[in-house]
């Protein structure tokens, strides 16, 4: 069973609830839409992300044998289940943003249009992907408004929740405006540039700092990147410059960033270094960076890792998947807290003259309104649709952060962007609530 | 290529820094050690989890046809590298201390020893799965001290950061003393038992509540656990009291948890059903489960979701994996905040009349000292050694748990475990920093 791709890689429940919708023929059309409920604290916007990777698992889910073996001898299902499960194919409709777009609480960035079971099967591995990237995208679009026009590397693989966290905030970071990685399967896999410097060990396990120095540039002539700071910083950037040959730069890893920076910038430019970049790493996250570009520390490049992998200020969004319509009724649950809104629903975004978005209004999907509607079509029939590249995701989330209205573009809360609910929506609740009343 | 097991999956500079060493012949033997740098906040302790997948990793690690060619075709190496890669095998000797063993800062829970290039590839993976299925483990034994002997179930793949973070965090907090997991594939992968209730859904789509829990209770018989918060929690209850023939239990996912409960088992009581369970989810942590125990609430099992698999307050260790040795002389690097104690080590523990941990101190791996070794070999000449099965190191953790000082199974930050560093640790250090001065 392939740990990534496997139908089981989803919760039991979805497994039993299918058994007994099959087992009662409950197999009329249900709408399940995929929406964030509220922002964690200190995000203004969310970047839809995960798409592509959503449309693979649910163009290919299918039960093989080794799963079908399992359900058999499990003991928790009736035996006519398994020869349900192997017929099972997704041939339903799924509507979506595009990747890179900028979302908010109570829009869904997700619909699925298709048979009960083959509807509600998706859930949990329909919002682990979503919530993944989605998360990894809204961290870095925060570092990439920090940032300005400055470099900026993933470099978080070692401490991202297992490989496929690390492949896909490779990925996920990209798309927001991460310049690459330094994951290196993320270039075979997605195309994504990727980047490297040096460790400290390679220093380490040499005699001498600067005869390790020389060791790497001359591997990589015109390509290496220096870790001056395993023992003294300033006397690192000093001997990294005096290597024969061109010197692409040097990377700060620890210590007062700031200050070091202006050092190993004065000692670069002293030696005739002028072209040879700073690169700075070592805990850094949006706010570090927001406060070392402010200072205007002469570092060209960040690379950050731990705190843009697991999003780690805010390492989860509050994402649900609800079935909003069941065999041509809207449906809404009324739990405390969390109540939904029913129905298939659009998300039209006005803007204002200089472009930047205005307000959004969450509709019926049959209701007319002003603005772009957001959600399109991405698979019919159980067969995807042509979708945009990665690199036309990540232009699209470039133009998406432009057209931010300024005031989100802090780092710190910000007033709510406005999300409004459309008349014929909160009608159609309240006649959902006098139905189950 | 394997998105989870392609040696790609590591960052760039493994592969440049490999290069270089084989170019210069650097082919030493090398000594790392993993170990964390600092307790996170609030954390007292920490459950080492995730060997087993480790040495899947190091035994299995080579590089496939279509890894050799994104290396020949993506130009960033010499021509001559492929071919080293192409026969590149684990030969090292790798030490440990079991799953579920307890471990404090400075303390390795593993070294490896081999060649160079092979020890210093290794770095990136071996991280990135200790650290997830450690950070999981040590989330889940908090739980574990503030449910007491109450149920605890993993909830959280959604959420997860990817799939392999999911079922990773199904072993990781089942070893730490979790019960189960929804996690339908961690039966058939790991032998965890599997536990699953309704989801709103199946309610939302019967034409009534009452409808659909008769409807899953007939499907489940005996074994069906009612969600019974979508419309009014209380109803629910005493609706689900009426299905015919046993109920297993109540879910709870919303509202005052303990309010609801209590008013839930008098429902359940009233109508005869003292033996239904009552099951509690929605946004509970450790620090959640304690107050709902300490109140006394009449909650028979927690399920445990988000905060459990993304270690949400804190989601990181400051875990490395640092050169202690190379070709025979003891290395280490000195940045700021950031220094390490060179040389091969060994943590001996002591333990106090009653069992309890009293005191544990780093040596070399040479000296003698009072106290259990806790590292052992656990891979030889790169072939894994027999290791406990996943049951046994469940209860290995706790035993652990259960020996843990009094002080440190509190939920709140205390006065930190005593760990020493030998005289000759620091005599070592000392002359290796004259050496390199």
């Amino acid at each position: 069973m392939n740990p990534i791709s496997s139908p089981l890689l989803t919760d039991l429940y979805q497994l039993t609830m299918l058994q007994a919708f099959l087992e009662r023929g409950m197999t009329g059309t249900a709408v399940f839409e995929l929406f964030v409920r509220r922002l964690p604290p200190g995000r203004n916007f969310l970047v839809a992300a995960g798409l592509e990777q959503v449309l693979d698992f649910v163009e290919g889910m299918r039960f093989g044998e080794a799963e079908l073996a399992w359900i058999e001898r499990s003991g928790l299902f009736k035996p006519a289940f398994a020869a349900e499960l192997a017929k099972l194919r997704f041939t339903g409709d799924v509507h979506a943003v595009p990747e890179g777009t900028i979302v908010f609480p109570n829009e869904p960035l997700l619909r699925v249009v298709a048979p009960m079971p083959e509807a509600q099967l998706l859930e949990t591995r329909v919002v682990n992907l979503l919530h993944l990237e989605t998360l990894v995208a809204s961290k870095a679009a925060r570092c990439r408004l920090a940032a300005g026009g400055k470099g900026l590397i993933d470099f978080g693989l070692r401490r991202a929740h297992g490989a496929e966290a690390g492949l896909l905030a490779a990925r996920a970071s990209y798309l927001a405006g991460f310049d690459g990685t330094s994951t290196a399967l993320a270039a075979p896999r997605f195309g994504i540039p990727v980047f490297g410097t040096m460790a400290h060990s390679f220093v380490q396990a040499h005699e001498s700092e600067l005869e390790a120095f020389k060791a790497f540039a001359a591997a990589f002539p015109g390509n290496a990147v220096l870790l001056v700071d395993t023992y003294d910083t300033v006397a690192g950037v000093r001997k990294a410059a005096t290597v024969p040959g061109p010197l692409k730069g040097v990377r700060l890893d620890s210590g007062d960033l700031d200050a070091l920076s202006r050092e190993s910038r004065a000692a670069l430019d002293a030696a005739g270094r002028k072209d040879s970049i700073i690169f700075a790493s070592g805990n850094l996250d949006e706010m570090r960076i927001d406060a070392l570009v402010r200072a205007g520390a002469p570092i060209d490049s960040f690379g950050v890792g731990t705190s843009l992998v697991t999003s780690a200020d805010q390492p989860a969004l509050d994402m649900v998947y609800k079935l909003q319509e069941y065999a041509g009724r809207a449906r809404r649950k009324r739990s405390a807290g969390k109540a939904t809104w029913p129905g298939r629903k659009q998300v039209f975004r006005e803007y204002a003259p200089d472009g930047t978005f205005a307000r959004d209004t969450v509709c019926l999907e049959t209701e007319q309104h002003a603005g772009e509607p957001l959600l399109r079509r991405v698979m019919q029939d159980g067969k995807r649709l042509a979708q945009p590249s990665l690199a036309e995701a990540r232009r699209h989330a470039a133009e998406q952060l432009r057209r931010l209205p300024p005031t989100l573009k802090t780092l710190e809360q910000a007033d709510a962007y406005p999300v409004k609910i459309s008349e014929g929506l909160k009608d159609l609740a309240q006649a959902v609530d006098r139905a189950t009343a």
